[in-house]
């Protein structure tokens, strides 16, 4: 019988298997947004068992359980690693229509050989097998049985990037593992722990920072520190998009108010926000960085499990509001004196699609392909739907051939296949069109765009 | 020739049609919302014509009618039955890609037996065989016929349910008929009738009600009451959501000021609103019983219109308001003190599924299965893309194979075939992913998941 | 080998190829809405080269040149014409998933016969080949071979209609070439011109504007003048909805400040506004004309290159305002007094077709066939997925079979495949329909909607 991940999962069509077999699964991985902890990846870490690689801190997974009425018990809670796994085993089997259904199967089958679905009736053997492979199948093993290049973590500002450089200096590991910026922190000045970290922040800078020159001060000698080693990207979660415009002095005043601790009004926070979006997006034009603005996200929506568990257990969702107005007044506040970087957009919403792709086209220019980019299909939207849409979108009125593709944004050492999953996904819908007639049968053509969006406009973008 | 409605309707392939007639046909109906009068199921209403029971009261009919050219007077007017049925069929013969062109012949086919295709040139047989069979095709009849088990009507919490309970007492009908609360009433603080229903509230409950305590009281009252005719469902329709913190003191003052008549404010309807809603959900969540919220629809747009026709006569849009804050907001004012009952979410807006399916998982938990529920898709999106979209945008990221499943949500006791439209419709997606190897080919498996959809879960969830 | 613009493009099944070619195909085409220039037209404007007819005022192309890396010199700027045309061959190349491609194909084949692909490779070879045709296609020939019988332009209130006149006198063109009425300059007080626009307002109608009255009845006047030219439409660029109820007097006062070059407050922006489109909506319900709302632009986003080169320039994008609640305002106004005309709703934003469709809906009566139209997707929409996703909403809660078809909206003589394009992708719609068995193959009755559509529907709706 053919196992359920086969050589053609996903591949419909002969258009579709020659793209994806002779380019698309040839090319190795640059994942230039990711959650890995690069401790974790210089000290090869080892799993105990599959609930420990899988279950430990996937929220994914955690908010299915939960719909499929496990209790909190089985998901955080104190049982054992094993039933754990059953709970999760049971949810799976009906995850009919899910992503997760094909993430789990894939990563079975390309880490461990696994060709069983799982299920209650298979969840032992499966265990089982896979534990039996875990010892050798460590955090470097995975990352390089999956044909990754280029890793890019996300980092706080203030970070020491000290396993950054334990891993440059080591020669025993060929993959380069880069810093990534993000810098939210010091953006989200309406939130508890800003002033926290504004004193962590004047530690890691080396002085006190008493004012907006300060902190800008600061955060330049942090872009620095971040550039020497090696970092290329930074990364915003703009969760609302804020935008007002403001001067200096203005915002200096508002910058000691919250240091004060005395509350802003909606108006200062939209303030403050804009003039730092600006500030950074200068600082990384001077440096040829990437900015990446993650749009849309609705976190901690419930505020029982937020006091229970903290952020990110599984209780975000989209949120709806305004994108044109506010997005474009940043991007043109930035592109007026010429200083607007290379962006990465993403929202989470998908009906956001047609602003943000129309919207990021607008400020191409400068003789850079594909200087903007609308990104990858994100949290909720790393589907096949939501990546069919972000590929019609962005080919519909925008340059799906100067896409620099698909990228992990996890946490687990098991998520490479989501870029093969991408990879069939794109291959799928570009076969489509041909057999279509919709684009001519060239394969030298199309397999330089598929190569392209897998792996060499990346390499090109991010000149790593 | 084949028929139109013919047994493979809408199931393509092998996987579809084995599912849809082995599984999704075989199960009865529950019908857990629509707009069914219980006297007339009690008094078992016999219809004159086809125009009586189809086009006296189908604003969706009407709507469609006046696009195509049709004058007032064939529509609400005084032309003769025969000569509005003349008109329809005119219009019906060019509903290209409208779902009532598949509703009006699985009407047909279902309930009188009729192949042919409504048009004019066949509208008069259709008049006549129909009209032939009628006498015998009783309320009573149209429901047994279409193996129904439960239905659940929607009743104001003043209703007396007499009729209800004269089904309950009537040993000749083993269809369950319940009521469903819908308090929309006592909710919509702005509208000129609440003062006067708030007075009929008053009668109902036996005692004046002067302020907000006497208006709880009276209201658990009428939840107690509804409770002992075997209710377990209630019903909001939340056109535009509102949603403000206050305290019970200050929402005591916005109730008495309207009750004098003073205009309120914005933020006090809000409040009011807000309010109101918590405490409904809070009393639900004590009967453990389930709440349905409706969001989004523009009711009575056109003012000319109303005021010649009144209300539900085929004047009302789409509205495209926010939802993700205020329903976070409601729903998680409930969620905080573990007061949140099992709750079914209907956005009307297609472009909200994915903020609400996604907002609805976050609030998933305490053990319960498919607690949070993202309803079939309702009026203007009960079509096959809208069903195609609700479930796709579930299963990406939901556990669809926990959906309770399609309800009519109508006024007419020839809409029963909705259900098997919908199942078709399940029938057709499930099989397409299957046929793409997106899941797989495990009878069993797929066979449960579609009875769960189609009967199963809610049979469990509503525990009639 | 077959060409890549073949017989059968965009017509996967047997229904779909004998609904377009024994159907829409045969239909001459309506243009109702293109900014074509009249005096080109009556001037039978010739073209140097390739460069000149394709490159030298599409922003479309622009845009995705500036994408693709390509620099400001080879597109606005001082290079060659055919430097300029090497760098869109470059580019088109790789438009994968691009309306653009199927276009410059279109453009190829139907009006040079030309069959290579447009590449680096093509280039020199396409240019030699049209160039050398292009003495004979002049502007009035284009027309002429894609069978157009009525061509609306778009035309400024103050316009003299000089070039209308002079080709409505001259004998020896048959196309009907008529004006349409578009006084966005007389709408958009917030605007730099305004002043001055009313002022050369003021000069057309032969008195001096002061007030509101004035105002008014210069408009009318030109309405007149307008009519008496054959105008039959007027079009509005409602960017963003705004309406509030305000009076004659109120308004009036709003206009002299705005005269008096005070500035306004968001307010009395909206009640201007609102109050002038139901005065135009007014006039033209008088008049038994069409008016056309064309909804969610956002213009000249970047403020750097709105400097540089002016609108119109490849610097838009889509908008994501409300909709509902203004537009039912402003259609509901007209409507209360019977004054509402014939409409054509238009909506950038693919997020809003629903309630666009819906709204439309509630407005439709007074026994004319699809008073409101819901039109044809537009400029970012005017794409494969764009318009089966209008035919779509519109089919699944409208009328499709009563739809007034597709128009050019176009700068350029070439634009006219852009009918082909659309009816073969709505005879690809109704084809998949009928294969699956969702609509009958009634060949007499399919290829009545099918020409209605690509026709009828319009000759009959605008009585040209």
């Amino acid at each position: 019988m053919k196992p359920f991940i086969h050589e053609n999962f996903l591949l419909p069509g002969a258009v579709a298997q020659k793209l994806f077999h002779e380019h698309a699964a040839r090319m190795p991985i640059i994942d230039y947004h990711c959650h890995l902890d690069p401790k974790e990846i210089y000290l090869d870490r080892r799993f105990a068992n599959l609930s420990e690689v899988w279950l430990a801190g996937d929220h994914y997974k955690w908010r299915l359980m939960r719909a499929n009425g496990v209790t909190e018990d089985f998901i955080t809670g104190n049982r054992s690693d094993y039933e754990k796994f059953e709970k999760w085993a049971e949810t799976v089997e009906i995850l009919l229509g899910n992503p997760l259904y094909h993430w789990t199967h894939f990563e079975l089958k390309r880490f461990f050989g696994v060709d069983d679905l799982l299920s209650p009736k298979t969840a032992c053997k499966i265990w089982d097998t896979v534990n039996a492979q875990l010892p050798t199948m460590t955090a470097r093993r995975l990352i390089q049985a999956s044909n990754v290049e280029t890793i890019c973590t996300t980092d706080d500002p203030i970070d020491s990037l000290e396993w950054h450089e334990k891993l440059a200096a080591d020669p025993s590991f060929s993959v380069k593992v880069l810093p990534a910026f993000r810098p939210d922190k010091a953006v989200n000045i309406e939130l508890g722990w800003f002033r926290g970290w504004i004193q962590k922040l004047s530690a890691a800078a080396g002085f006190s920072i008493e004012n907006l020159a300060a902190l800008k001060t600061a955060l330049v000698s942090r872009i620095e520190f971040f550039h020497a080693h090696g970092c290329r990207l930074s990364d915003h979660a703009l969760d609302i998009l804020a935008f007002e415009a403001a001067g200096e002095e203005e915002v200096d005043g508002i910058f000691q108010k919250a240091m004060r601790q005395d509350s802003l009004s909606e108006t200062e926070i939209r303030k403050y926000k804009g003039f730092m979006m600006v500030f950074f997006g200068r600082e990384y034009a001077k440096k040829g960085w990437i900015q990446q603005y993650h749009i849309g996200a609705f976190r901690n929506v419930s505020g029982r499990m937020f006091q229970q568990l903290g952020p990110d257990t599984g209780y975000d969702a989209i949120n709806d509001g305004f994108v044109a107005q506010p997005l474009r007044h940043l991007l043109d506040a930035l592109d007026r004196t010429g200083e607007l970087p290379k962006t990465i957009l993403y929202t989470l919403n998908p009906r956001d699609f047609e602003v943000g792709v129309t919207l990021m086209q607008s400020f191409q220019g400068g003789g850079i392909p594909g200087k903007l980019q609308f990104g990858a299909p994100w949290w909720f939207l790393d589907t096949i739907d939501g990546m069919e849409k972000q590929i019609k979108a962005l080919g519909s009125n925008g340059l799906l051939a100067r896409f620099v593709g698909m990228l992990t944004d996890s946490r687990s050492f098991l998520s490479y296949p989501r870029h093969e999953y991408f990879r069939r996904i794109l291959c799928r819908e570009i076969g489509r069109q041909v057999e279509e007639g919709l684009f001519p049968e060239d394969y030298p053509l199309l397999g330089r765009i598929v190569e392209d969006i897998a792996y060499g406009n990346a390499k090109r973008y991010f000149s790593f």
